[in-house]
C-alpha cells in the first residue's frame, strides 16, 4: 500500500528532484503549486511537467495574492539584482513567509486528503540566506502543524514535513535528479526569465544553478538569453 | 508613540472584540480579511465596519481559495448542522488548517509593515471543538513565527500573537465589547445566514452566541430569520 504525500512544486530545480524523491520513496504524489503574483508564470508550466515525472496523482493549482501585501522583488517592481550572492544578508528576492504561506495551504490539503506526508525542497546550504530554509524553521512548523488539525487531535498519527534536499549541495540534488530522471532543461530557477522561460544567467537563483551544474561535473541544460 | 498590529478580522462577534480590544491597547490597527469561499460574503461587510470601529489605518482583503481542497460544511455544498452543539467531536464547519493559512498571511504583511503584533479572535472555551483555537497551538505558531521572518533573524524583536479572548466566556467577551462600542447588531456569527445578513438561530455559532447573550443578561440584537 503507497501513501499519500503533498508535494509543494514550483517548477524549479529543487522542487522538481523532490517530487521524483518522494515517488521514489514510495509516496503517491499530489503536487500542489501557487500562482501567487510571481513574475514569471512559465513556472506554472513547468510545474505541470514536474507534476508528470512525478506520476502525480493530482496537480492543483492555488490562486493566492501575495502582491497584497508587497516587499519583495518576486513579487513587485523591484529590480532583481544581477550583480552576485551576497551570503550575508537576506535579499530582496526574499518574499515574506512565502514557505510558511505555501506550507499551510499543503497542510489543509494533506488534511482533506489524509495524507501525513508533507515534501518540500528547501535547502540550507545553497538557500541564499531564507529564514525559512532553516532546519530549525521546519522543525518548528512541523511542531506547529501536528497541533494544528483534527489529525493530530483525533488520532495518533503525527504529520511529518520531509525536506531530502535540506542537506545537499546543489551538485549533489542535480546527480540524485539526473539519476532519477528529471530533465532539468524544462525546470525554471531563474527570478527574472523571458516570457519563454529562457534564464537571465545573472541573478542569484541562476548564478547557485550553474555552479551546481559546474560542480557535478554535468553540462548546464538550461536555456539562457 | 503607538505600534503596529495586525488584526483579523472576520465580521464576527470575537474578531469585532479583538479589534476594539487592540486599539484600546493602544496599537495601530491594520485590520485584514479573507475572501475564501465562505458561503457568506455579507461578513465581509460587517468586517469593514470592524475596522472602522477600530479606527483602522487599513482594511485589506485577500482572496484565497479555500474551496480548492473542499473538506468544510463552511466552504462546500454539505449541511451546516442545527441540532446543537456536541462537544465531543471536530464538527463539519471546521475549515481545515484556516487558522494556520489566516496566520501565515497575518504574518507576511506584519514582516512587510514591520509589525510584531498580530491579534487573533480564538477564544478556548466556547471554541466548538476547533483544534487551532487551543493554547498550546497558538504558542507553537509564535515560536514557528519568530524563526520564519527576516525580523527574528536581522534582530532581537520577536513577534507576539495576542489572543486576548483566549480564556473568556461569551458572555465576558460581549461585556468587553459592549464597554468600547462595538455594535454587535452588525456582526455575524451564523454559519448559514441569509443573503441580506440574517442568522439562522440554529446552527452551532448561533446557539452559542444566544447563550453569550443570555449569560450576559444583555438583550441579543442579532436579526434572526
Amino acid at each position: 500500500m503507497t501513501r499519500a504525500a503533498v508535494v509543494l512544486v514550483s517548477g524549479g530545480l529543487d522542487s522538481a528532484t523532490v517530487a521524483v524523491i518522494a515517488r521514489r520513496d514510495g509516496f503517491d504524489v499530489y503536487a500542489l503549486s501557487f500562482r501567487y503574483g510571481q513574475r514569471h508564470a512559465v513556472e506554472l508550466d513547468a510545474a505541470a511537467k514536474v507534476a508528470s515525472w512525478a506520476g502525480a496523482v493530482e496537480h492543483r493549482i492555488v490562486d493566492i495574492d501575495l502582491r497584497a501585501f508587497g516587499g519583495s522583488a518576486l513579487t513587485d517592481d523591484i529590480d532583481v539584482p544581477k550583480s552576485g550572492v551576497d551570503p550575508s544578508t537576506i535579499p530582496v528576492t526574499y518574499v515574506p513567509a512565502r514557505n510558511t504561506i505555501f506550507l499551510s495551504f499543503a497542510l489543509a490539503w494533506a488534511e482533506v486528503l489524509g495524507a501525513d506526508d508533507i515534501f518540500i525542497g528547501v535547502n540550507a546550504l545553497d538557500y541564499s540566506g531564507y529564514p525559512d530554509c532553516r532546519p530549525e524553521y521546519l522543525a518548528s512548523y512541523q511542531a506547529m502543524a501536528r497541533l494544528a488539525t483534527k489529525t493530530g487531535v483525533e488520532s495518533d498519527r503525527a504529520l511529518q514535513i520531509h525536506a531530502p534536499l535540506i542537506d545537499m549541495t546543489k551538485a549533489e540534488i542535480i546527480r540524485a535528479g539526473l539519476e532519477l530522471g528529471v530533465d532539468y532543461a524544462a525546470t525554471i530557477s531563474c527570478y527574472d526569465p523571458t516570457g519563454d522561460g529562457r534564464a537571465c544567467g545573472e541573478c542569484d537563483a541562476c548564478r547557485l544553478r550553474q555552479k551546481g551544474f559546474a560542480d557535478a561535473g554535468v553540462d548546464d541544460p538550461t536555456r539562457y538569453v
